[in-house]
């Protein structure tokens, strides 16, 4: 197994990706490979010690920065770290591929350069998604600001593929955001989603108010992406607002104070239970290789936890079995 | 002045709402008119002292229920206390009418017997939003799942008088919801109206995260009803789990329990920064009558706040305001 990261990706890059490779080095088996600027990777390598025979680097010259435009980026900065990891992925010269980089380019990268699964009309960018009462997965979270019926089916039952077989989650529940529990509900286009997916082999529950997502009802939440875009970010928001009103409170006075470090062991539990880099990254499901998301601000250990996760996406062949299911329900569907 | 209760509609009807309708009368001036079941009101209003001048009853003998189809509802039952009180708003028997029933029946009614302000294409529900930063009006929160951009447009123009002249926010800062902070980014749609905001006299701040609708950036944020309605559940959502998880980590042992009871004060002021029944419930713009929609599981606080706010409304001649914007901005769009 041969896992390529990105070092040239995310907020903290090349610092934290190289830590996060090192880091990674005790959870899988097989090769990391560090795809950019050769002396800074090399730099922050020499940080560590580490079984030398088992990293590897591919010197690029070019970064996508966030800043870019995702299409031209791809299609310019040829030798960027993000294009050559792509373009080897692809090749089948690694069997995965992390970044933490510009997540238009990934996503524009993952079509143009790897490309879909046969059958699989939109790609989703899945997330695993923290709430105090577990995980789940939230797909389409902005790969698809506009959706058909359709895609939302795709999208279920790659969801539940990777729920089923890279977290281990014994017959997923799949659920669909909208804007009450009664069938019928929602958008024409959520209406006929709710249709397809009862109509499905998927373990669908129905519909999933916004209200009830931290509740975590499903295993799999399907959504377009603009609305899984606003909920991964509002919850986001949302807990940050709470945690630092809580940590004002915290701090008003002395004996609050005092509170807070008797409490510290919990407070930092209840933090814990909301730590995105915990569950290693937002996979884009749909496209020919392992192609993996890790969120901007990521630290080391997110990017080990980015890569343990890629290998047990590549070792459990979702990529293969999401091509045979989208492949069967394909040909049910051949009046379309 | 006459405000308008619809004494059957909530959780707790009509113990509430009786009690809301009697808080009131030190808040505003006028009659309050409570609509419903004239034992069950009367025995309701028994328990207080209060001039009886100010409150009238207008018994009717039907409920439109939670689970009663809206527009069945709305036309068949004519005696319900939903129904009659919006008849009486249209006639101008009373100023405004406030229900916290059937939010489906309350805005079919609404645009059914009442109807909308010409010019207005779809009115919206909206929602005065409550954040650890101050309070934001959202707009749409679930009247119109789907919306082209003109109602986007319109949403901004009718929240921002809304917020001037009932919530007193001098040049009010319009924002719509979006998926990235740049020009053209989400759906076609969303682009659109992006360009619609711009071009218009409003105070358009451009696009808002959802990341950052916690932070108020904007004093009105449009979105369509789906968006909407997810921003408002979610956030109660992920604002009751922390709620709950903060209670458990304080009632965990001896000294958080009694850390607790110090930061009482504390706590209560967090709970009480994301109150939504200080704000008076979610008015319907674009209807010619005063109708304010309050949270299902509104207190007499809560109702007493929406009659304060539904004051406010009717004395600041918000319909006349909004109508003479509407078409201003129709004569401009003729080529439409």
């Amino acid at each position: 197994m041969r896992i390529g990261i990105d070092a040239m990706g995310g907020d903290h890059a090349p610092v934290e990706t190289v830590k996060g490779a090192v880091m990674a080095l005790d959870a899988v088996a097989g090769t990391i490979v560090l795809f950019g600027f050769e002396d800074q990777i090399k730099a922050e390598l020499k940080k560590y010690t580490y079984d030398q025979s088992r990293i590897e680097i591919v010197p690029t010259t070019e970064v996508v920065e966030n800043e870019d435009k995702p299409v031209i980026a791809i299609k310019r900065k040829k030798d960027a770290s993000m294009v050559v990891g792509l373009e080897q992925v692809r090749k089948g010269e690694i069997d995965a591929f992390i970044s933490a980089g510009n997540t238009g380019a990934l996503l524009a990268g993952g079509l143009l350069r790897v490309g879909r699964i046969r059958g699989v009309d939109r790609p989703a960018l899945t997330t695993v998604f923290p709430t105090f009462k577990g995980m789940f997965i939230l797909a389409d979270v902005g790969a698809n600001a506009e959706c058909k019926a359709r895609n939302l089916l795709e999208f279920g039952i790659m969801g539940s593929i990777y729920a089923k077989d890279v977290l281990s989650i014994d017959n997923p529940k799949v659920g669909l955001v909208n804007i009450g529990t009664e069938e019928g509900k929602g958008t024409p286009m959520i209406s006929e989603a709710y249709q397809l997916l009862k109509e499905s082999d998927l373990n669908f529950i129905g519909n999933v108010e916004a209200r009830d997502i931290p509740e975590k009802q499903a295993d799999v939440l399907v959504c377009d992406g603009f609305t899984g875009n606003v909920i991964l970010k509002l919850t986001e928001g949302v807990a940050k607002s709470f945690m630092s009103e809580i940590k004002g409170i915290f701090m008003s006075n002395i004996i609050s104070k005092l509170s807070a470090v008797i409490m510290k062991k919990n407070l930092k539990a209840l933090k814990t239970k909301m730590d995105y880099t915990e569950y290693g990254g937002a996979p884009l499901l749909g496209v020919k290789a392992p192609i993996v998301k890790a969120h901007g601000s990521s630290n080391g250990k997110a990017f080990m936890n980015a890569i343990k996760y890629a290998d047990k996406y590549v070792s459990n062949n979702i990529i293969e079995k999401i091509s045979a299911q989208v492949l069967i329900d394909d040909e049910d569907e051949e009046q379309e």
